[in-house]
């Protein structure tokens, strides 16, 4: 249990998007908080200059490092000595490229939200943007930084299932089961094809169901059919996916994702079945992990106990029993990506164990979403990864 | 709460197969026996002379009534004035066409064990034989016989989920993930394309999943996609299947039928996602129904309780809180064929709210199953139904 | 997995009470048939002869072998070559005296509903009856009937616990919340001390609390002190109890049963914690035993799987993962009585393993509930046991 | 959902104890700034001066505000035009009332850890001293912080469940249920008298579950009798309390902890009965609370959803489905706090629906740890409070 101590000072942190009315935004601001590892200090929290500064105001950011302009914000921070070292993107996806070039490009390490881009084009361009800084680049698949997500994935490395079979993993809302009407901002984007890119809710939340199977599973999927719906009368993108996979190695999958679940609020959930072993993991639930060995009894491992492995136990703050939450694996993200920030700044070698998903893990996203739509357009036939 | 009163003498039963060693012959006479309706007077429980002798005597039938041949049974019995009403059918699948024809040609009625017949020929034989015959025919589906299946069933009908969107149905075991090898009877034929039929797991389970799917939504699929996989080593049949289908009506779904899901017992389960509500069964905790209103809060209807309605309270014993369990359930479909037997003796009408299923039901299940190998070995084509 | 097969013929019981309206009469009556031990063959369902006739003619029993009259029933059945083996006494409390000692005067073995008795001096008058007779007494407490009761017994008794410190036992209820008015035949004897004795909730359900918690641990309580309430207007009984316990042998407990706890069903539990391990048991989810050794994961241990011992596997009929309910342990107490009575008629020992609850066990249900009302009226003081 | 926005710059806040080792101290810090509501600007987190100076150094305290002495730091601190406005008092039971009095004397603000005091007369010299004060006196009974907890006392207050008639409350852990021996600080001084006070569990434990049964119910006990016990060889200090109450308006009601439960982590549930509901709040499930109107069906309220109140509400972050856990229910407290303060500040009137634990629910948890003490040495007789 790790983050009550040792640090060197929080790290300078912008933010651009995240003004009022927003959701997310407000989330990252605690998550990068939480454990005292950033400081908020600059933001372009909105395109429109007056209510930039009514946002930045709240949150605490000083007036002269408001900013209304994003390209403007990377240029004049890293111009200063104490200009921001990182810079949290928590625009609509089709902003994510544009944004995270501009800072990318000043030495600026980017913490960006998922998924990566609207488009398979954007998602490879910010990869070779990404991969051309020395910046370091961090998507927050925040659901990977759950303990027991962490705990599963240990498991599974070091080969408690066995030979991998069989993988379900779904993520069901209904938040979306409705038109939600122009009222709605997050919502408005989300089913816009223009800023949220060709997926629905495959983008929206399969992108996470996708990255957390292959983050707990390691393993990589090699084809995929997809049948996509659009429900909701007059939407353009889906709002419901059913997936089937299969993987290197033989193993096969399936992946629900639907925001038209009618009385689901975030039932994300993974189970995967080897030859010795299953596991289930409920993001509802998320302190705990059930491990059933083949021929033997359902184990609840719960996080911080002594059951746990250090890849989960490095993670929590808390005794066993006291149950953390969404922001707290939120903010492990920002703790993997303080330290290895951290190890940047001098060039230390990478921190033992320090891991987050990065530009690969976000292209690969959007290689998901477009691959369904393409099998979907094609009747469901199989499409190649 | 109906079974505890009312009944003019059991009727007469008459078993084939389910001898020693058998597990679901013992259950099918549990089953009989629970609400008083049944008497078990005849059987062939094997079809060797001496088996047979020792299989009936442990389970109190005359030895003039015992027989190791189900032909001379069928003929013996119709014979008799005090001869069997019906007979319980629970020889492995191939077995299942001969053996009720026999019965069905001397008007007996016949409760016969899923699926229906190992073909789809011979099932479409059997239900011509069923439709000649003027006597009933009962194909054990034995999970829509659970009370809350039932609720489950009389809420769509009314209309409290709205128009059906999303269906998602799993039936996940674990008791074939490794090679039971010959020692184990009940895996042996179940595993052998000559006994069991086309189908593995999809003809075994899956057809369970899929009646249940239809029975609950009374949605009809039009079409399917699958992926079977046998992933034991040496394994003809498969044991492990994902599903796509499309129903009239624009609802989508998935089926997962898995023997190889390390840690499962006999999860099955169903999720209905209506425009207006959804709703989850799951057969380990078969005594609640959650139903969870669009926006608003997620109920646990419980068995017997008030919230109930008649479709499920006619088919429990035992207040709220008593759990009823498999064979309660199993008993019911029983109880179901008994009142209708009943009826048929005295020429009165269907008995108000009866209903268990036909050999129509089960030629739709052995379609599915077909339909399932057709699919995958067209690399998971969709296949009209 | 033992009730399928194996048995010599239908024990011939009797039963006295459970005529048309009753419920737990019809109850025992499908827990005496579940595994075919009994048959019904005689029967004083009512002491008004009309409804005598009617309620026997309903659940078979032949006109000559219905009676009104318990005593006149005890007497002819006795003399009769093929007369009753055993009886069944569903009568209220207070008429368990007379009409059990009836029959054990004859001989035949009595099968009892709980409370022993309503007052101690009619159970210990009982007792001596039993005793003088060579005929055996089974009282239905039905939840020690539960596998994965046996299973806890079994775990406590060889020392998997460790030492036993902390007992907690819960029974809440909520059916007797509001005065239920005289058309409910069940609550109207049970709050009305001259057919109930001394105890409401303690009476009705804190015996079964008492007995599920001492046969589980196996520990003799030396003293309670109980603090006993009638909520409801116009009750003379208790309806909610709160009781702590002392141990010999140092542990420590706390009992509470209630009959208006609203939103309760039938909401038995147990968990008993030692040295070494903690284990927890609800009769709403009675498949499953929580095991938690101190310092280790939590087990799910599910009936009839691997992980179980002799002691719950040989009162299971199905396997893993297929409920087994209420029904199913009553008929528990029904086959471990059955086991005794064919070794009773024969002289052979009493057969391995096979227990069920004694005279013995009521005599200390009722000096509970004697206690517990002492303590109540001397203002929750000590009483010792 | 408020906590995103919307602030005036945050509090000054300084900590007394929550040194290296420490694990409360870490658990406030995140607490303080999760909202970004506190900035911890000085401290004396040790009164070893070494080890104060290195803890400060590791939590970002400056050096010229690091202290090794509370009474130096009160009064250095209060001549600051900077100086802290709010103090976190996180050092074992013993030193509460002398360092919480001096700072109250120099009217800063105290956010003091629970239990109160050691004793029930340094309780009332510090309810004095906070009396006597203009500063606010926090006491961080977290748990009522929690949304689903204030969900409950929001829907007892307006009538839901009728007239309460019984409460049962829990509290069970295993952390002590053997000797920790020296090298466990936490425990150490929790078991130790002179530090801790008269109540081992008790103390730590029961009076938090005595807070969140008053808050909920908003009733007041008359008297309770209890029966305390040290299981472990050798300690002084209760590890288990059995504890039956009497209310005002005739409610009855049990309470157990215990340190001693083995595979318990954390288990604190409150239930609470009345004329027309239950309900059921679990902590380690913190985020639904049970409701179940008599006669009708279980619901799971979830927090956030639709189905709240604004009393729950005013105290989430993120929408239903993502959890909050035990860290974001401790800020709540530190938020409430912040309100309170802030209106302080201007002299504004107090804050719409803030609340939190006082000085006065302090004495009350001390003189029920007193109370049980009490009782249990005169045999568990009842005690009047």
């Amino acid at each position: 249990m790790n983050r009550f101590a040792s640090r060197t000072g929080p790290i300078r942190l912008g933010m651009i998007g995240g003004g009022q009315g927003a959701m997310i935004g407000g989330v990252h601001r605690v998550a990068a908080r939480l454990d005292g590892h950033f400081e908020l200090v600059a933001g372009a929290l909105s395109s429109t200059e007056e209510k930039a500064r009514a946002s930045a105001a709240e949150v605490g950011i000083a007036p002269d490092r408001t900013y209304a302009d994003y390209a403007e914000m990377a240029a004049r921070e890293a111009a200063r000595t104490d200009g921001i070292e990182a810079v949290a993107v928590v625009v609509p996806n089709h902003m994510h490229l544009p944004v995270a070039r501009a800072f990318l490009a000043q030495g600026i390490h980017v913490i960006c939200d998922k998924p990566l881009t609207g488009t398979l084009a954007d998602a490879q361009a910010l990869k070779a943007a990404a991969e051309a800084s020395e910046a370091l680049f961090i998507l927050t698949h925040n659901y990977s930084g759950y303990p027991m997500v962490r705990e599963a994935q240990a498991r599974v490395a070091r080969g408690d299932l066995g030979d991998i079979r069989v993988v379900q993993v779904q993520y069901a809302q209904d938040w979306l089961a409705e038109d939600p009407g122009d009222g709605n901002k997050q919502a408005a984007w989300r089913t816009d094809p223009a800023r949220s890119g060709a997926g629905g809710a495959t983008g929206d939340i399969g992108t996470h169901a996708w990255q957390l199977m292959r983050f707990v599973t390691g393993l990589s999927p090699t084809a995929l059919a997809a049948d996509l719906q659009a429900f909701v009368p007059g939407r353009t993108l889906d709002d419901n996916a059913h997936v089937m996979m299969r993987f290197d190695g033989g193993a096969r999958g399936m992946l629900w994702c639907s925001q038209v679940a009618a009385g689901e609020e975030n039932a994300l959930s993974l189970r995967v079945y080897g030859t010795k072993a299953g596991i289930e993991w409920r993001q509802e639930e998320p302190n705990v992990l059930r491990v059933t060995p083949l021929g033997g009894t359902r184990q609840f491992v719960t996080r911080a106990s002594r059951a746990t492995t250090e890849g989960s136990r490095r993670l929590t703050r808390i005794p066993p029993g006291h149950p953390e939450g969404f922001l707290e694996a939120f903010a492990n993200i920002y703790g993997e990506a303080a330290q290895a920030i951290r190890a940047a700044r001098t060039g230390a070698p990478w921190p033992e164990g320090v891991t987050f998903p990065t530009v690969a893990d976000g292209v690969e996203g959007v290689a998901f979403v477009e691959a369904c739509v393409r099998s979907s357009r094609g009747d469901a036939a199989w499409v190649a990864l």
